[in-house]
């Protein structure tokens, strides 16, 4: 069970796995940093400490972004769209957002 | 079975539904749009065609944006993320971006 408002929680459009992906975007560059998972927790954990907080697919838990490489997301607006079933995350980013050391996850691989 | 680039499908990281989001991003506004669903036909379509195409997780069908409406996408850029597991698409947005009018998805739920 999580915290998360139950106004909020009414709200959310989540998948099988009771997850909605999360777009986190610069707020000062603009860009699309990357995009992560929420479950309702990760989510309550995003609004209440103001981190970014995601849930990992492989390997099933919450993680802070930043907590291991001090590449932290500062969490300025939080939004929900229109279905319900996305989150955008607008963030002062501190270093790299990538854990490959590129400045965003879009930055390697470009298809067109 | 998808014409996709096999040199491109080999590097997608699909859910169990053989879908990753794709994230679109307003070129000039640098406004993140919406989040549609794509798997290999939409991006091969999206991808030789130059408009944004999805799939529609609800009506289980494939979508041009603004095929109905008239408010399409002329993709500008494609991009994959470093997991492989999410695609960032930059447009030339007409009109609104959202179904409800709003310039985009994100306009109207603000959680923080």
């Amino acid at each position: 069970m999580s915290s998360l408002d139950p106004a909020i929680a009414s709200r959310l459009k989540r998948d099988a796995d009771g997850l909605v992906p999360a777009v986190v975007q610069d707020a000062e560059s603009h860009d699309v940093l990357m995009v992560g998972w929420m479950d309702d927790e990760a989510l309550h954990r995003t609004l209440t400490t103001g981190r970014g907080t995601f849930w990992s697919r492989s390997r099933q838990d919450y993680w802070v972004k930043g907590e291991t490489s001090g590449n932290t997301q500062a969490v300025r607006e939080v939004r929900l769209d229109c279905d319900g079933d996305t989150l955008l995350v607008i963030v002062d980013q501190t270093g790299p957002a990538c854990h490959t050391g590129d400045r965003t996850c879009f930055d390697a691989d470009q298809l067109l």
